[in-house]
């Protein structure tokens, strides 16, 4: 049994009522000004004012005591959306995109998705590993500690389970905790240019039942696009997801509004991505439903288009979550502490509103928050120290990461 | 004498034609897909392919070789605007801003410059020191190889001294090449309120003087605003700056166009800084007097404003330089990485652009163009290593910072 006891810390942090925060709650944050957190087993003991921790404490004996020199202490952030597994930049690609060339044209010149999908079929286990486990560290670094990761560049079977393996053991061999997600459905292979139906036909009766058997997603999302998946095609998948266990997720409304808002909340998905697109009705529907909108506002910045309409959101009662979608083509950016500057700065969201999105909100995305996302009793002691006072330094830091140590299981990684 | 041989390395520089790149030269780089450095006593000897290097090195025999790994080579960053000597965050106004509260109302509080003026003043000499010098090695991890510093929250003559040997300290402190500014034209300090002109008279009458005799600032600078320094203030300041010897730079047309740009221009002044507001005259004006525009947009992007006209002022003839404008209160960043990025997807310069204006215009901005902003022969051997195959990773890695290593004169320093 290892106790801690952490002192001297300016604690913010949303609390936990059992679900995620909307409306005027997704603001509420708690400030300690000089509090105290005691840690048993990487788990949060008790988080308060110091003079009462330290009252507590007196029966207990801390094996190490850290004094976090009166800075700021958050939650870890969660980042719950990414596409962090992937082979090779895409840096020419981008440049060809500043130029103005047309996305048929750089797909014509061997650019796109499905130049990820060829390195990363290429690819052996281990090199795919590595690039990974690097980015993921990089992530770390950036103040990330809970981390969902899509697959989704394989699009076969055998590709689907490489990466999945590879997600899997950046969980067990980094100090991040990784949530897998199965996205097979993120575009159209080659092999079946002209025939989706015959991909989703894969997808539900090979990919979905093998990735099932073998337990190693949680949860099953689909590009709900124009050129992609359409809604009906999407309904589908995430339907025979949900039957073989898997919670649901869906990038919706993109670039176009097809109704995915709508239907992420009639088929009770926990979070629908993107919605730079959505439609009001669809976003009541979430509000109704109770549906996680997980906003990418560095994909919107890397793409040069308007943010999605989180003001808006939060004003209609959607609870909002922020996510990096660090991929290799429309946003390479693993850095949370950017997002929330854009979310800010960009999006109009109080620091208290970006700092829930970017923690509870994002826990309750991928399905975390009994243990992580908020600063309370019982939850793992992932924590972060920032150079400021307030949650706020990490939009009025611009450009740089206030994150000055990373504590995951009360042990300091960073 | 110490000779180094860096090999493997894919540069990318501009070359410099003894004046700042405009038009379309500004986008006009040198790219060496395999080159090699080699350099005596942090100076470079000579650059270009890698098998006419190893040449010329048979005679030489170096000291070490340094293998660059294929990577992307670029010269260290100029940044040619930063008021990096403060004391003191100014979070709590940049949350009171958020929220939306008027200027007038957060000075009342007790924010806005004067309040880095009150701290500066009372801050002694060693702990002005310190906060600048962890500013300024932080710019250092992030590439930035010359910095320019500006005087300028002392507003009376013996802080003011203060503020100039502390930039003065960290230029011989650190690795970096300091470029000081004299920039005691930065506000109207409490004592003189209602009667600028009284304060103008002490700085053209005392600090002035006093600054050219102790010979520890190059450049004068003004902030020609409304309600800070008239046109015609300006112009007696700047005057009277140039007849004792300094070169001359004005922040122009920041907020209103109060025809800045063309007083820049017309004063022969080096270089006129923000220009968000500046009109084609003005402009054009500074095309023809060769003027450099030093454009800051993480201070358009902190303060939630348009970007200056970046791409205009290239279609017009101005050279355009880039910097990061660091200070406490509009612009809490250090970062040229992330001002690159802005400058690309925001403003829409190419990277080539932004390359250049991030180092050579940049250098010429501050008068250091002789001895840095491009790799060539005969100037130092300030470089840095990225992580990327071009100079468009700095802006497609967005949110973080693709500088693997800085070599400050030929040696590693982060």
């Amino acid at each position: 049994m290892t106790v801690k006891l952490f002192v001297n810390a300016r604690c913010f942090t949303p609390i936990d009522p059992g679900r995620p925060l909307s409306g005027n709650d997704q603001g509420m944050i708690r400030e300690i000004p000089r509090s105290a957190i005691l840690t048993q087993d990487g788990r949060i003991l008790q988080i308060g004012p110091e003079p009462e921790v330290l009252e507590a404490v007196r029966h207990l004996s801390p094996d190490q005591e850290i004094d976090c020199g009166g800075h700021c202490v958050i939650p870890g952030f969660v980042d719950p959306h990414t596409h962090l597994c992937f082979h090779g930049l895409r840096e020419s690609e981008f440049s060809m995109r500043l130029e103005g060339i047309p996305y048929l044209e750089i797909l014509r010149r061997g650019g796109g998705i499905l130049s990820s999908v060829k390195r990363v079929r290429a690819a052996t286990e281990e090199e795919l590993f590595k690039s990974t486990q690097q980015l993921a560290q990089s992530a770390l670094a950036h103040g990330t500690t809970t981390i969902e990761i899509k697959s989704g560049y394989g699009l076969e079977t055998q590709a689907e389970l490489k990466m999945l393996r590879v997600i899997d053991r950046v969980g067990r061999q980094s100090p991040l905790d990784v949530v897998p997600t199965f996205m097979g459905a993120h575009a159209i292979p080659e092999e079946f240019a002209g025939d989706s139906e015959g991909f989703v036909e894969m997808i539900i009766h090979e990919m979905l039942p093998e990735v099932a058997t073998q337990g190693i997603a949680r949860f099953c999302d689909v590009f709900c696009e124009e050129g992609v998946f359409s809604i009906a095609q999407s309904r589908r998948i995430l339907e025979a997801a949900r039957a073989l266990g898997f919670g649901i997720k869906i990038h919706a409304d993109e670039v176009h509004d097809l109704g995915g808002a709508g239907l992420a909340a009639s088929v009770g998905a926990l979070s629908a991505e993107h919605l730079l697109a959505a439609s009001d009705e669809g976003l009541k529907a979430m509000a109704a439903a109770g549906t996680i909108a997980v906003l990418l506002p560095a994909t919107a910045y890397s793409l040069g288009k308007p943010f999605a309409r989180g003001r808006e959101m939060i004003r209609l009662g959607v609870p909002v979550a922020l996510a990096t979608d660090c991929n290799p083509g429309s946003c390479f950016c693993e850095s949370i502490p950017f997002v929330f500057g854009l979310a800010v700065l960009g999006m109009k969201l109080s620091p208290e509103e970006a700092l829930t999105a970017t923690t509870l909100n994002a826990a309750y995305a991928v399905g975390q928050a009994k243990s992580c996302g908020s600063l309370e009793p019982g939850k793992k002691a992932d924590f972060l120290i920032l150079e400021g006072q307030t949650p706020a330094i990490l939009a009025y830091h611009a450009g740089g990461s206030p994150v000055k140590a990373v504590y995951k299981g009360a042990e300091r990684v960073v």
